[in-house]
């Protein structure tokens, strides 16, 4: 091979300071997701694609990763629909199995094949990849990370609360504090719909209100004008205009209707919850024009935005779901989950460098190496500081000194331990501080994980 | 969809209970990664195929998982091939990536790309999952996790000694001590293959010695007795037969030769860095015998096994390839690694009882659920607990109280608070300890962490 090599478009490589930025969210996230009583679970990357296909829409079963079958599998290929330029056919014929699209369809799967050995109420996270095979661009990658927590059972909105709370706890543990929680109800979309005439075409609505943010109000309402009648679009714009609108607005315009009914009732119910509790770090904001893309909620639904830096889009969002569950054949199983936005949150955190300092100090201790015997003299007083929860690199060869102190100050190692020849023979060794270059001299007894 | 939902077979959902368990397995590899310096990284699941195919034998390239290219890319489908049987043609028309196979390929394709952003001797570890199409079969999964620890840049062997230090400081911590790190060396087994005149059939030679595990002693002679003569045959079996070959006997037999001299020297300075130092809580041992299959190693190679247990066979294994980096363009740069079982260790584990008891004890705390109106009473209780650090649970809905006593105690939490009416009036609260059975009351006020 003698190109020089690369990973895929659209995938990433992490290197370790990368890598340890990410993990300080990840682990950040995962600790509350504790604290808020979710267990984790894991799925494979693999699922049939039985399972995943059908969930996502048209575009979304493009947009599956098809793995090929093995072997003397392919043989089976249909030649006949590549011909007719059935692709889909085609497909079928050589790939049993695909790469995970989102974290939620293989919930409901996992909860359905397993229903009988998890306890209900069943609250998972879960941090894993996902792919699509989108076409890649700046900051849309084929493969990433989705971090997820869902309740699977009950209907109550102690678990939307929850769900607010758990997402204020983790921004604000990550230093934000200017996040704005959106929250609206499917039943609210689906009464404002109806107000202006659209109830035939609710899902063409909703992804057209769900663009407002990218595309702005003005051509919301020029898309709308191709549903519905020009009295209901100045109907609709009055009302998306006003923006600020109470719960008793939407009371009197729409609650004469049960369905309404039952989601202001909840939105209420958990907006009085919050503010009443002062529970939040951050804002909370019902907001008419939020719609959410995805075509399974049912109930409440959420975003995640900085009011610094609203170009960057949500920062998580989730929703309740009624009847994900039905598609693998359990019944009557409501569930409500939130997701985090980790790449955004990186590039936002990064961006208003909120990343603690030390991060990036790989090591507590570099040990230099003048040699294999010195380090066997050393090993010892290597193992119990290690023992001692010391992070220590000996350098892994004996070379030019000033080589192994750049080694150690790019690794921004914290101390470095030195035993040339004269310690050596006289049993000590130095220690030097690399952040403010002092170094003193200790016998080799009386090292321990107190001098650094 | 009507029949029951499953995931691919030769993968595997993990669920809470078993979750934890490898989780606490691979905090403790990764803990001790951490305090013998390496540096985490993650790499892609998908690779090019240009770079996963070529690296692992043609058993290999069969085995790894090609992802079709996606929407009318598979027009491009060879259809000619197919017909003539030509099966690698057709998938190469339809297929630029695949899952990557294992973890060492994809590090040699990072160090090389990467070369000019990384600070050498560069020493990484990495903890992600691996695809491979075997045939699904008891103990053997086409999903798995690999754990590796490689260090790239130098020769000296004071890595070996780092890598089997580390190995024994996380079997230790694991709670294993009958362990037995079997080391070899490429040159040793070369000077043997040349011994008995096998020189040009060495790697025959080492794949079947390495099986020398599974099917013994005999059977592997009767295999060898295919490439060599009679005579050497019989001096063969009189080596493998007295096993206990010292440093000594080696130089003897093969030390005429700079390379054989090499290796041997390498396995005596390792073994009396070791063995002076007494640093090991397991033991380490020379094995003529082991082979390990992989064609990429070139110095020493190293193998964990359980002496309780060799039906398993190994729990880790490793070794030194110096060429590999040079298939991506990267000369004379010398790697040498460890890898940990996971899978074999858990099983271990599991059959011997080695895991803390405590891991399953899900919540600290459930909080059992009145109703909205006690819950917000309660929250700022929840909250401040949560802060430090209980991990709670409120049940997701008011329902009755057995059966929120029975998803306290499936769980394993250790408390429950109870507000009931009476309690509500008073503010108060019971605290429950599921352990004992004991329970007390308190006032909201005066409640803390230090109660539970």
């Amino acid at each position: 091979m003698s190109r020089s090599p690369s990973n895929p478009k659209g995938t990433r490589d992490f290197l370790p300071s990368t890598l340890s930025k990410r993990n300080y969210i990840i682990d950040i996230i995962k600790d509350n997701f504790k604290l808020f009583g979710f267990l984790e679970i894991e799925t494979p990357a693999l699922e049939k694609n039985s399972t995943l296909l059908g969930k996502y829409g048209n575009e979304g079963d493009r947009l599956v990763f098809k793995i090929l079958n093995s072997g003397d599998k392919v043989k089976k290929a249909d030649v006949n629909s590549l011909k007719q330029n059935n692709l889909s056919a085609f497909t079928d014929s050589i790939s049993e199995k695909g790469l995970r699209y989102d974290l939620t369809v293989p919930l409901a799967r996992f909860v359905a094949q397993h229903q009988n050995e998890l306890v209900f109420p069943f609250k998972r996270y879960q941090i894993q990849n996902v792919w699509r095979a989108d076409r890649p661009q700046h900051g849309r990658f084929q493969e990433f990370t989705q971090c997820d927590a869902d309740v699977i059972g009950p209907k109550s909105i102690i678990q939307e609360i929850e769900l607010i709370k758990l997402y204020d706890a983790v921004f604000s543990q990550l230093g934000f504090n200017d996040i704005i929680f959106k929250i609206n109800h499917r039943s609210v979309l689906t009464a404002l719909a109806n107000y202006i005439g659209a109830q035939n075409k609710l899902n063409e609505f909703i992804s057209i209100i769900d663009k407002i943010d990218k595309i702005g109000l003005e051509n919301v309402l020029e898309e709308v004008k191709k549903l519905i009648n020009n009295d209901s679009v100045s109907k609709l714009s009055t009302l998306l205009i006003e923006n600020e609108n109470s719960m008793q607005t939407l009371n009197d315009l729409f609650g004469d209707t049960s369905q309404a009914k039952k989601g202001i009732d909840e939105l209420t119910s958990i907006l009085e919850f919050i503010n009443d509790n002062k529970c939040l770090n951050n804002e909370i904001k019902f907001d008419i024009t939020l719609a959410r893309g995805l075509n399974y909620y049912t109930g409440t639904i959420i975003e995640v935005v900085s009011k610094s830096n609203t170009a960057i889009g949500s920062l998580g969002g989730g929703g309740r779901y009624d009847n994900l569950t039905s598609l693998f054949n359990l019944k009557n199983t409501s569930g409500v989950g939130i997701s985090f936005g980790l790449d955004r949150i990186y590039l936002e955190m990064e961006e208003k460098k909120m990343f603690p300092d030390d991060l990036d100090n790989h090591f507590d201790i570099v040990v230099i190496n003048f040699g294999l015997n010195y380090i066997k003299k050393l090993y010892p007083v290597i193992d119990s500081l290690r023992k001692n929860g010391k992070k220590i690199s000996i350098y892994p060869e004996k070379t030019k000194l000033n080589k192994q102190f750049s080694y150690a100050d790019k690794y921004k190692a914290t101390y470095v331990i030195l035993m040339g020849e004269n310690e050596f023979n006289n049993n000590e060794i130095i220690i030097k501080n690399m952040k403010d270059g002092t170094q003193s001299s200790h016998s080799i007894k009386e090292l321990n994980s107190s001098l650094f």
